[in-house]
């Protein structure tokens, strides 16, 4: 049969197998599966897939590409450059720029300059900060017409121009989301535990990488997540923990999703790969927060992982240059808090899940891709390979060994927390509605490539960024 | 693109979705999954599905077809016959037949006689019984090695041919089962109570319908429920209980599957269609064993199987003629259990379920063909519309108004406890291996078309009964 | 046998039951304890208690008299007479006074006064307020050694001369508590929930009761007992909840009982006998902090009170004059928090828990007395009535119906929440270490006469306020 | 003041507590307890207990006497003196004599042998056996009169003359009981289960003790407790799980009771101080069922009997002679099942509990005696020391240290499986209703002293047996 564009003899990731099939793309949709790739035609463009696992195009739930406000950190065609580095077709981008996206207007500033820049497909997070509450139910009106998946706030200080919620606009944003059947995504640590002890460490003088991990201590994450199940489920309110670090947290989880709550949790591979040691050998390029946990936690973490407790991996790439970061060798507290690691992301899981520790390649599909897109109403248009859906694939060679080198990166930011490591799994082609976005270690398209994804739910009356399919 | 035979314009069930789409078979699999069904050319046959819904064929976990032994209750190609009019294509045999199917003498005799007759593919359970013990891992050897999909055992009697296990012999079991990685199905229903029961009810002299339910009140089927599981947990068993009836049962079975036991629950649309008070209107025609239940507790395991406790849904098609039933018009007793039921299965099911109490159209693929196929190990050969799979597709009108008629079907028998019930929702077309095998109220192939399917476990050692592909 | 005092013939609570015996008394302790009242010569009084239930003087865990600094309210003379007139023979009192009761001298100020002037045996809680952060352990080691029984903290606003402590300050005393082996009390409502609503209100021009009760919800509470939970297990801290209003937060309790936490509850008679009319009905003297529930809480709070999950009922009393309570009339913010209590505290529990809803008069005691002679340490000496024991004895009429009149209170506050609330069961007598200090409707001892009681551990090494005994 | 008997200067428990009291007795019940004990004067008798502590008189709630039926074994006059011995004061005697105690006249027999010969109170138990089932509620009526205190069944074979229950009649049997009010107590382990396992070990010719242990795994105790917990729930019957052996069993029931189900465990010395190494060592004189447990059970057992799962210790003194247990030493299937240890099961909890473990005297006395007085209904007339309750006292000298001696007890059995092991903690006297009845390692009274002790509940009609105090 006559396609636009055809992939072949890839193993190709289907439901809950994999096996060997060719994709016939149309539109930029996936218009075949066929058993005999032999079968397809390409008008266009013959994709050999021999030898690599083809995976449905990666979904980065959680980062922050600061465009606009801080053109020195990132923005949305590094960003997403990077991210197609990684194997990541779509990116739903954090509220954290400046202007923060916390109402139509922003919400617009952004839109616009993701349609310019961006080389994958986008979704925005809609943002909610106290002075939210203003018109709260005007704002989130706006920007779910816009297409805001869902609604990110802080539970402790990160970002100056994004100030948390304290508990009571937290029960007044769930309130009005639950109204709006929307979810809530929550940084979910104790500001007053984090307060509390860094004024222990800056009174001692401390100003160590330790001091700075002293100063976040598990139970200020596990409290807030305990506290964040018990207001969500008081309002009925759809739940999504981001950056779960704690083994812990996952119980609590667990024992929420099984009294029915409805709660998802993300991880990230900081949380899976690193441990704090990680804080003696790079300093301020591994800080982060919540911080990089101890060796047991990571272990005990795995597990829910690969058991189904843990629903999505971000990257939570939150990338700072080197000037805002080597402060921190002499005083760790001046040290922005987060890590270059979109384009490592993928690579991280299989490496380390699927060649190490047995994660299936339907379990490593559904972590990066399909469990996003369903808990963020993208499916099925994102997030599965299935005839209609759009052919957003990535192509990964899981036997090539390689090292991880910042400086090779795409994004703005040419460092990394894995710098040096050995990892087996790599990225080789990233195709995003049917286009390679990403091959030969350069990205093949325009900035501006990239279109807005809209979540499916009936009452987005946004119209899609998308030409009209013929 | 050529292939043998394509479905075209159907509303395919792909995974977590429904789309129209047309299917390619070549050589009795799944050669490709079209956008448009235009793109495929069949050499043999072009199957117009517009406006049907394309499921994977339903997968019947639990049924009896009596033969060889009980030629005058079903055999395999009348039972097979009823099978694919309602929509099955495959059907998973047990082993209550004379000579019981405990050995691989046994299994040998009934394969043939499957393979001889069958009109749908097939898999056989292997049988335990207090004999087993003789030479217990010899005999499951055998079986193994036959392609059993999984074992079957009763706490409680049946018929007497197959006498029911105690605890002692099902420890002994559990634990050869184990040792094999095997699963364990049980009919839980605990003996000594409903035999306590019985008499209570023979010494007062009752014979009506009603003191048949007073016999085996649901307390005997909740009892043995735990201690399957406390049992098969002691010994790291897979277990799977059949014909679940109880809405505190699946709270027994998901609190199991929450700490992590492997568990799977099978219930019958007798269970969620009927209730007691059909026992007043039919009679022996509607006494089965367990018994059908309370409204208030069908009420209550629905959302069990809405939700996710429930796995599978088996007819439990136990059929007998009139001459073996109609006895208990005058003393209920006197009837033997067991209902006509594989041809209803999955109407009752899209009726009920889908039509009226908003199952979606993947759930009800799952309970009815793909979590089947996972929990015997079919998966992906069967249970699943996935290019590589087996062509097996049922095509389903969810808009036909109908009414059971039991004289109608194919089955040996022609009764059924649905007699004259209104239905929504009904099987144009049954599709195995790309050969349709029953369509316009007939079956459109010889006996004997049916195959054995093997699990796909890697020490089976059988030869598929299936010819080579080309 | 001669003894000092002897109270003859009543209905004595000893242990699980309860039985006519006689209680001889000398140098102010349990001398002897017998069948037979004749046997008991006394010296200096006799004491006839036919007819009369004889507890063990209770013990009012929550009490605020404001003294040192605010006269206006209460005082230690007028707050015990109140209490002895209540049938209580110890009171806890709360570190609420100005200074607030939060180092070595503002406790010994607070001792000074109430030796000076408690007509009851006392013990005394210890503060902790946000600057005690300041050489915390101290603060604690001072008055650890001046007997404070346990520690109290408040989790929101209450008074500005003691405010909050945030969950950082929280941990840290939790900690430090923990370290010394001691308890920590919490007035558990989450702060910025109140607040919020508080803003609510204030923002839409409510100023009636109900605004008040829309301030501090339900989830205030419950989100707090959880949080504290939390917090106190992660540093292995026994915890206090006192004023604990919420059917689902006694759940919350005893799940972490049975956990095996440290963790004890209160609750009070204002939140088992009122419900939210009283707010209607009696507007600013209803208000109170936790608010008055709603009667559908209450019907549920008391199985908890009955059943055990409640260890301790406080009067929680909170006087205010006049002049600080009729504001709220026409704006219920200008109300202070708080009621009077401590007077009605035995008797409403005697009336509505004893003769209306069935509490045996062994788990009275328990709920009166002993649980919290237990909690802080006072046990074997105070709680009890066994020999050794000091002769702290409540005598009353079970029978008696009578009419609540606060302007018959012997507190300074001539009011009550509960003013013409009928009543079955007074307090007849009160007898403090073998001495009557109540009868006949007054104090028949001298300000002065009662004594500090120090915890039983081992490591308080103050002297002892009592004349060492002959 | 004046008394018959004076126990002085003891260490008494009371309640919570343990302090130097002094005891006056008069008519055989305890008239006045005194600080001071110079101020009894006593007619007939002083004791003086300096020294010793004063438990209530432990209670044995599981003893066999074998009498009628077997006087080789032991008999009332023998058992109570052993009980004696040992500080019990009152038995609960098991129905597994000859008749066995299942109706009216058998319970009268026994009540004349009992009444004839003990030294120490008594009560009894009623049995319940298959053919119970003929007329039951006719036979519990009877026995309810005559004072049976709570039923006995087995949930496997124990003695041909008492054979077990099946679930079945067990069911009747507990709906018989609620009805009544009564308490069930269950020999738990599962009968199939055992039965398998011995035919595994008959068929391989074992017959060493070893063998023995391996036809009755801990999941065969495991799974009946789980299953009577189920059938007790479901008919809303009190329970009480005798001898119970297993840390497992000890979650099971304490979930039970979170849940509020009214269930009890008793377990005995044997499960806490033998390990299955005592098989080895005693071969037939250490076959006791259910059988002796591994050390890690044993050690995880104490917790629950230290933290309050476990209810009540029994001694399940089942004595046999050595014609009984001789022939086990060739083949263990040849000794009958039982130990002596009606003398020792005191002495072992205050060696290994209370001076080795931590046990606080309270605790000791709720597990010896007051626990078992309130669960069989005979406080506050029995279990406690207080004004009012029957003299029943055992007075222990807590540091004597001394070797088990069979040869010098005075059961009609010489022996002992903790021959020759070192216990600190001895039993001086022990007093019924005000007299002596051991003391100087000889018995003081006459047979026929002891009385039976009937249940307090209010309908037992039935004539005390103690003559009418004056």
């Amino acid at each position: 049969m006559k396609v636009d564009v055809a992939v072949k003899d890839g193993l190709v990731v289907l439901g809950q197998q994999a096996r060997r099939a060719g994709i016939g793309i149309r539109n930029g949709r996936i218009s075949a599966i066929v058993d005999d790739s032999a079968d397809l035609e390409a008008r266009d463009e013959v994709i050999d897939a021999g030898g690599l696992v083809v995976f449905p195009g990666a979904i980065d739930p959680h980062c922050h590409f600061w465009d606009p406000g801080f053109p020195e950190r990132e923005n949305w065609y590094t960003g997403t450059s990077s991210a197609a580095a990684g194997g990541i077709t779509t990116v739903i981008e954090m509220p954290l720029s400046d202007p923060p996206t916390v109402d139509g207007a922003s919400f617009r500033i952004k839109q616009e300059r993701a349609r310019a820049q961006a080389v994958t497909d986008f979704a925005l997070w809609g943002g909610i900060v106290p002075a939210s509450l203003n018109g709260l139910d005007g704002r989130l009106a706006e920007m779910d017409r816009l297409g805001a998946v869902a609604y990110k706030a802080f539970m402790c200080w990160s970002a100056v121009e994004y100030p948390p919620v304290d508990d009571g606009v937290l029960i007044a944003t769930l309130e009005a989301l639950a109204a709006r059947g929307r979810m809530l995504a929550l940084h979910a640590e104790n500001d007053a535990i984090i307060k509390y002890n860094e004024q222990l460490q800056h009174a001692a003088g401390k100003r160590d990488p330790q001091a700075y991990l002293a100063s976040r201590p598990e139970i200020a994450e596990y409290e807030a997540i305990g506290r964040a199940l018990t207001l969500a489920a008081h309002t009925s309110t759809p739940l999504y923990i981001v950056h779960m670090t704690l083994a812990a947290g996952a119980e609590l989880i667990a024992a929420a999703k099984a009294r029915g709550q409805r709660v998802w949790a993300e991880t990230c591979p900081q949380y899976l790969l690193l441990d704090t040691s990680a804080l003696d050998r790079r300093g301020p390029y591994a800080k982060c927060a919540p911080p990089i946990r101890s060796r047991a936690n990571v272990e005990r973490l795995w597990p829910a992982v690969l058991g189904g407790t843990i629903d999505t991996i971000g990257s939570d790439h939150a990338p700072f240059p080197a000037e805002q970061k080597d402060p921190g060798y002499t005083d760790i507290w001046e040290a922005h808090n987060g890590l270059v690691g979109i384009e490592t992301m993928v690579p991280l899981i299989l490496s380390e899940g699927v060649n190490r520790r047995g994660m299936s390649l339907p379990r490593a599909a559904a972590l990066l891709s399909t469990n996003a897109a369903r808990v963020f109403d993208l499916y099925p248009r994102k997030g599965v390979i299935q005839v209609g859906a759009d052919a957003d694939l990535m192509l990964a060679d899981l036997q090539h060994e390689w090292t991880v080198e910042g400086a090779r990166f795409l994004s703005h930011n040419k460092w990394s927390p894995y710098d040096g490591m050995r990892l087996t799994g790599k990225i080789q082609r990233a195709i995003v509605r049917g286009r390679t976005v990403y091959a030969g270690s350069a990205v093949q398209v325009q900035p501006g490539y990239g279109e807005q994804v809209l979540p499916l739910r009936a009452d987005v009356t946004a119209t899609n960024t998308r030409a009209p399919r013929p």
